[in-house]
């Protein structure tokens, strides 16, 4: 991505490797133009996120330093289920740091066994390697207690991280012991972040935070819903961006051109038009999340001729269903709506997790998909795990599942598109 | 294994398949042949234990049909966190499920991601197999969710097995939430017990089913204490078989027994005797647990001229460190001392978890270990992720370290030897 202005400084300032981080920079800018500026009927609404992301080393880590400079502070986080809303309230910016491109994978290596996760190699490697702004600007990192391989590597990563770092316990099941194992980590967060800010957490500020996020819910909600219209009002590649950017960008400007973007996108379905003809054979992808710039097997279904109409995933709709009731007389009973809401999240680390099976089905109902494409991380033991069940759960509903396990290199992109065409020729079939 | 009872009729019942049960029983009885019965100036209470592993699909199961004829019940499990003591109570009989030897790999493949450790796959394979009579007998199964894949290979698993299932929480950390996730566990699991085996657990059930279980663990911390002994009075296998057996056999039995081995351990230390030479390299062991026949690494170290004198896992010191008090008014009080005997259980899954390295830190230093060997399952991504630091905190001790991770297979075993002959060549410097 190239910048108008010179964030050398700003960069240097940070800690960062200016060389590695050109480098880095060069081929993002590289693989954005490739993949989304060549789209062709895109909305115009996507201005606004082809910005963002040209700038999103830039002018939105100068934001963050100006938010800094002004009394903010700077929250990471590589989950969904730290809420923003906790960050918003303690005068705080939220950013996701999990990172989707291979970088420093045998730096990684030295702190990580061989079979980790390409997502947790990656966190570790643009560390590492200090090309990642945002964790350099963190006052605080979070990490979660989800999965055994970012459970067991933030024991490590702690000690890399610029500033603070705080380990969120979670539980493994939806039990009410689990949902106290929740609470609890939500009350350490807030006192946490109160202490770094030194602003208190009132109910008036996390009423106001839950309301700016819920209203980027309600933004990315619409825009999955006008998602179902046929023809596909907007591209997969394109949906999935804005559900990206959503991890990074100030959620009020962000929200503002999301409606933007959905006003487009109802102009274009009430003229009935789409971004590809309407028997466009039509996919739901189902699986791990996909964090900026993993965009290989959404282009790969792409350009094979299919459009991704919904993503039950974290950076998707499994991340954003659902808001928070701001209804609450104390911090401590809006603290508990937030868990309300954040507990209905059906990520693979729960035991059981039936709702996520269901949820697919309906996307898959609502969106009109012709099929279903599983797509988890090699190594990612809770989503491979699951994948049989949710596989033959919408099979049963008659739905075709093409199973897919990958990484972030770019060795298997041929055989990957191999099989996907002959999946999409299957489904036009 | 050879039995000289007809136990087919009793394997047909149990539903195996003879054919392959027979070829698994001729190729564990040739490798206990070819690793145990090989070994110089064994003990001789050492004959107790080759009894029992020459009838461990035999007598032993024939126990457990006979238990079962007389109201009692078969429980299963396949982690160090199911407490024995509940199942002794209820008047039920606790079996060990994990298996260490590769069998029906394709089989479990069908369920299980190919990145899956060996020790899941394996319990997968023989029950898919039909070879296990052990899972075949039990009434109640019980799957703990510790790491990843146990706690989502159970979501499949409990289809699969003959009669009940009981998926049991457990916690991320050692916080009081987390403590009370496993109370509620172990609470349920006593509920259920009740009611499969329709005997209530008195106060006096539960303190004796404790008594029990102590005096085995008290067996097994004698039997580990005089390992410290130089030179060793027992080979690191056969004391790891006394540590297997535990998990099968009847643990009145087995503690009177390994008392009788202690007392002739005892007079070999005070007569200088050792197994082997004074100067033999003693290596603790540290990481995954070995489930039977999974005998290859210690096989190897040991026929490479060093002794094992140390198991830090948990069919080892880390399963039996600590014994539970059995002093309370109520069942619930008891319930709360098994709590707090189960929880310093310091277990790969948990985070943090420090007192692992002290722990192994500690049995190195009293059982005057040379170096140390760090034993990963393939996949198992708790062990794998803590190894660095287990490594980094012992070498500070100036002991070394080696690093090994490995699976059920033989195919790397001349591999897994040159290694390790090196490192024990390094420790006779």
């Amino acid at each position: 991505m190239t910048q108008a202005t010179d964030y050398r400084p700003m960069w240097s300032e940070l800690g960062l490797d200016l060389e590695k981080h050109d480098a880095l920079l060069s081929v993002l800018g590289q693989a954005y133009g490739d993949i989304f500026m060549s789209q062709k009927n895109r909305p115009v609404g996507m201005s606004y996120l082809d910005f963002v992301m040209s700038e999103v080393h830039g002018l939105r880590v100068q934001e963050l330093m100006d938010g800094k400079a002004a009394g903010k502070i700077v929250v990471g986080a590589f989950c969904v289920f730290v809420p923003e809303e906790l960050v918003l309230a303690a005068n705080g910016i939220c950013v996701g740091l999990c990172a989707g491109a291979e970088f420093g994978a045998e730096e990684a290596e030295r702190y990580l066994p061989r079979n980790t996760c390409a997502l947790i190699k990656s966190f570790f490697g643009f560390t590492l390697e200090k090309v990642c702004p945002y964790i350099s600007a963190c006052d605080l990192v979070v990490g979660e207690n989800t999965c055994d391989g970012k459970k067991k590597a933030y024991e490590s990563f702690k000690d890399l991280v610029p500033h603070e770092f705080l380990a969120m316990d979670m539980p493994n099941t939806k039990s009410p012991e689990g949902r106290e194992v929740l609470r609890r980590a939500y009350l350490e967060f807030a006192e946490r972040l109160e202490k770094i800010s030194g602003r208190e957490i009132t109910v008036e500020r996390l009423r106001a935070g839950i309301e700016t996020v819920n209203a980027k819910r309600r933004a990315l909600h619409r825009l999955a819903k006008l998602r179902h219209a046929r023809p596909a009002p907007i591209s997969g590649l394109d949906a999935l961006l804005v559900n990206q950017v959503s991890f990074y960008d100030d959620p009020v400007r962000f929200t503002d051109n999301v409606n933007k973007l959905c006003d487009e996108l109802e102009g274009r379905i009430e003229a009935g038009e789409g971004v590809l003809p309407e028997d466009t054979p039509r996919v739901l992808l189902s699986g791990c999340p996909m964090a900026v710039p993993n965009w290989k097997l959404p282009a790969i279904i792409e350009s094979s001729g299919a459009v991704v109409v919904g993503e039950e995933s974290c950076v998707g709709e499994r991340g954003t269903q659902n808001l928070v009731d701001a209804e609450g007389e104390t911090v401590e009973e809006l603290i508990d709506r937030l868990v309300d809401r954040y507990f209905t999240i059906d990520c693979a680390i729960f035991t059981p997790n039936p709702t996520r099976c269901e949820h697919a089905r309906q996307i898959a109902g609502d969106a009109q998909a012709d099929g279903m494409i599983h797509y988890a991380l090699q190594f990612c033991t809770p989503y491979q795990m699951e994948a049989p069940a949710v596989e033959r759960r919408l099979e049963e509903d008659g739905l075709p599942v093409l199973r897919l396990d990958t990484d972030y290199s770019h060795e298997d992109v041929e055989q990957l598109r191999t099989r996907v065409e002959a999946f999409v020729e299957q489904l036009r079939g």
